[in-house]
């Protein structure tokens, strides 16, 4: 089983000003891939709890993905902490700095601020930023990317193909107009028939009036799922 | 300094199926009562990994604030978690099963499966659901709470004025069309300065081009929040 966390760096998710969308669409994408996130983390804008958070998540999943925290401010602490996590040095990277001076095209403009940005963990790879250069990287199995989410989403595609992925987890889904008490027991005895195939169930909400419940079943074989499917459709077809 | 984490507790969140919604609004209403969210995570539906989260977070923050988990189906096994991390029974509650039998007021209805929704930890406290009745609960400094966002936000305010609370923490923005790596020297100046205001810069972006950055200054006292952004808003005029 291939796995993964994903790692969301900065305050301004914690305050509630800015909204998290990275954690949803790295969840799709890497389930696409057959890699399960299992965890996800948001910290602050504090070196000790992103080192924690690196270490505690780098050890017990295949991949980690961070988001955010590698601009030019003085609140971009990643790869600050990043480097610590693998006791490594933080020098300027000359292909860093390339990228950097070839997209500003003026060296007024390639301050300190900015070529702190040129600055990866000794031996990391780079990874690509074809929307405004600066780049992410990978150390061992942490992935860095950036926080806003056009330039996080073209980093990802321009390494996603090199992941060590799993079988694709398909799902398919079935609309119930039944509450989920009534669907409790049969979903239970189906899980417990099939325990290999995931059952989820998830009321949605109309302006605070359960409408209907969607059942989620989910395999990396499409042939029993549908089979699965097909039978938790028929078991409860008498309340739906 | 009251502190707090928020666990959100769902497959659904990891696999990018349902956008959560949740971690930003308890950071916003927290926010307001002077309660800083310094984490968040996302776990899935596994009882040890519910337990460790528990455990690590009510023993790091003032407050650990949960979502999801505690519905009638097979997958919803946060109130047992609960019970483990704490050691204690989980035992039906006569007052939650009181509140579920006024609100399905029909015994057909109320099944085993919703009954479970009665089982709750042994010493916690009942927090209202004026939404569909079933309770969540207070067991010493975790607060277990519905993952439907408007019942959770219900859930929330039954029982947010008996939260200690610290100083709001108040914010001011001040929005630039320069480039962060403009920005990044005088903030950092003015940072150093004034340590104890919380000052963030935020790229915002339309169309994946950087329109302008906002800069977010915190603090509790109004007064001083309103001398530093002034100042700030000066140093940084000309380039602005």
């Amino acid at each position: 089983m291939i796995t993964a966390a994903v790692l969301i760096i900065g305050n301004e998710i914690l305050s509630g000003r800015t909204q998290d969308i990275n954690t949803s669409w790295l969840g799709h994408e890497l389930n696409l891939r057959g890699i399960q996130v299992r965890e996800a983390r948001v910290v602050s804008d504090n070196k000790q709890e992103i080192i924690d958070a690196i270490h505690a998540l780098g050890a017990k999943y295949t991949y980690v993905f961070t988001t955010g925290g590698i601009g030019p401010t003085h609140d971009d602490i990643t790869a600050d902490a990043v480097a610590a996590a693998f006791n490594v040095a933080l020098p300027e990277n000359a292909e860093a700095r390339r990228r950097l001076e070839e997209y500003y095209n003026d060296p007024a403009k390639l301050n300190e601020a900015r070529l702190k940005m040129a600055k990866i963990p000794e031996g990391a790879k780079l990874i690509d930023n074809p929307i405004s250069a600066a780049p992410g990287f990978n150390i061992q199995n942490i992935y860095v990317m950036a926080g806003i989410p056009s330039i996080m989403r073209a980093m990802f595609k321009s390494f996603a193909d090199t992941l060590k992925g799993g079988a694709e987890i398909h799902s398919l889904s079935i609309k119930c107009e039944a509450g989920e008490g009534d669907l409790a027991a049969p979903l239970t005895e189906m899980q417990n028939k099939y325990p290999d195939v995931d059952i989820g169930s998830y009321p949605a909400c109309d302006d605070n009036n359960f409408q209907y419940v969607r059942i989620v079943l989910r395999h990396s074989d499409p042939e029993r799922l549908q089979r699965v499917h097909d039978e938790t459709k028929e078991i409860i077809s008498n309340i739906c």
